[in-house]
């Protein structure tokens, strides 16, 4: 697909041989130096890592968190993508999942499910971006599997801790924690990383720094890890992270937390190069648009507003929490008329107001 | 491939939808109660579970041990594989890794990569097979991911807790352990997993009882988790499972400890079912088989001797760690000559005895 570095390995991975990958995917890793201080600082120590049968880590807190993702070609990312871009995209959805619980990424364990044909360098790269997102996000790689398949699979085992009370109880975000009254804020933009997507995959005419800010929105995701844990520390216990669409992941605190949630669809945090790029469909792509790795938080008022005042990361108030059996989030315009949602996307027609 | 239950789906996962399997998969488990009872007994205890953005548990122990194994459907196993029997084994693979550090398994994070087409009752079948392992091995699932996929592919990330030292140390079976001196013990019988792979795809005329068996060890593996932690008690601190087959794995010790191995040949623990089913071959099976998953130990012979009183797991010794530079495994036949191994297999007809 593209140029290859001089000296760059011209084989495949079934000519390098299983045993020889994994030594040269651990040589790109490096010694991990920078992620293994950040836990080192916060007293979590990696004791076994790659090479015996289990890793082993002393944990800094009585409690750990735990999820797994898994991206997949054909299905998860478009063909072209650079694999420096999905090794970073593979953790940084993990980050993505800790983050809205409240906690710290740790150790990451990696299965690399690789097609025989697969050039050395492209899983090379891959590594190379996943060890930057590492660096970035704090991350060990810990250990992990490499297996044969018919279709390139990376999925992604990531391990993290807890805030921790006095008392030794674990401090979630939680997606049953909204209570009737609450607000809804967001971090971030959304529905960049849709745009880039729809860059990627149909040519849109745009200026060259707003197709790569929406691009790097999609292929970069930048889960704000800082927030997360100020917002525990801020007495905030709810929140997920944005990964299906701000409608979809929304229904879900609704559903868990037994409310209705009221967003007003002009206070949705959409980017200059988003509305540059897509005028008629920023917001309904911010309100659909899937794949932001932003946080969503319920919680009252003053905490929200007091968490924007401690971290770097914008946070937009775009809604609240009500008592209500429907148990659906429910979209406003700025006269106060719902907005329909469809599966496909948003639909600006058939709003309940027009309908009459 | 079988006749369905009545009443059993008859529908495709793609025709399910993804949620309404997930849905499906979450009542095979059921409440886990026994595996949550074997965690609660010894201080661990899940917070969060299947739901939220990654579950969450309280830790036993100030340590964790983590491991990540992928089966790959044409790779990993024949087609025909009762899907029950793959559920199980998914899971007892990894409990391996965790047995082979003298860990006890705590929670799993189950990720199925599914073709569109296969059956819900297969699905279902296989998760069956999953909650039975769970219930033997005391291990609890705690969430997942399922994904589309063009083959199947399951992952399984598994956590555990070692044993801990007075002092808040882990204690750990280590590849890299061993001593020169130490005698190497092996548990249960070997081969027999790889006679029961030939028997699934090849037929072999052989008695129903030692088909039978021979298959339940390829299909079924008990990973010996009591051994484990009992060899930690003993104060052993080198083991690994024996997945590759004895002549690799013991290779990995002899390689990370810096020593030799010297194995009895004769002194193999074979079954009389595989002597039955392939009476030239039983030995070269145990040697060179994969897929057994019983423990390697190597440590002071007054330990295992002592741990051999201890536990209802057979623990045969096998032969002895001694220095030298090669750092790899020699097999000796009855009368001491050395017995060449070749990656095929065993090569009986290479001995370097007979070379001469």
């Amino acid at each position: 697909m593209k140029a290859r570095a001089r000296g760059a390995d011209a084989r495949t991975v079934s000519e390098l041989g299983e045993f020889a990958l994994i030594a040269r995917l651990q040589q790109e890793l490096g010694d991990q130096q920078e992620a293994l201080a950040v836990q080192a600082a916060a007293g979590s120590r990696l004791l076994l890592g790659i090479g015996d049968d289990a890793a082993v880590w002393v944990s800094a807190a009585p409690a750990q968190i735990a999820t797994t993702d898994t991206l997949v070609e054909g299905i998860h990312f478009p063909p072209g993508v650079p694999w420096s871009d999905l090794g970073w995209k593979s953790l940084a959805i993990n980050v993505s999942d800790i983050v809205a619980m409240g906690g710290t990424p740790e150790y990451a364990l990696i299965t690399l499910a690789l097609p025989v044909e697969l050039q050395v360098e492209d899983a090379l790269e891959f590594y190379r971006g996943l060890a930057e997102a590492g660096r970035r996000f704090g991350v060990v790689v810990a250990g992990g599997d490499v297996v044969r398949a018919p279709q390139f699979i990376v999925t992604i085992a990531l391990s993290g801790r807890p805030s921790i009370a006095d008392d030794g109880t674990p401090l979630l975000l939680r997606r049953d924690g909204a209570h009737a009254g609450d607000a809804v804020a967001v971090s971030g933009h959304l529905g960049d990383s849709a745009g880039g997507l729809r860059l990627l995959t149909s040519g849109v005419d745009c200026p060259p720094e707003t197709a790569s800010h929406l691009r790097r929105a999609h292929l970069r995701p930048e889960p704000p890890v800082e927030l997360g844990r100020a917002a525990v520390a801020a007495g905030l216990r709810c929140a997920i992270d944005i990964s299906d669409g701000l409608a979809q992941d929304l229904g879900h605190v609704c559903e868990l937390s037994g409310l209705e949630a009221v967003v007003h669809a002009d206070r949705l945090p959409v980017s200059d190069h988003l509305r540059r790029a897509f005028p008629d469909e920023a917001t309904a792509l911010a309100a659909t648009g899937g794949e932001d790795y932003e946080l969503l938080l319920a919680g009252p008022v003053a905490a929200l507003e007091g968490l924007r005042g401690q971290v770097k990361t914008p946070l937009t108030m775009i809604g609240e929490m009500v008592a209500d059996t429907t148990h659906r989030p429910r979209f406003l315009d700025s006269r106060g008329r719902e907005i329909a949602l469809s599966e496909a996307g948003w639909d600006h027609f058939a709003s309940s107001g027009r309908r009459r």
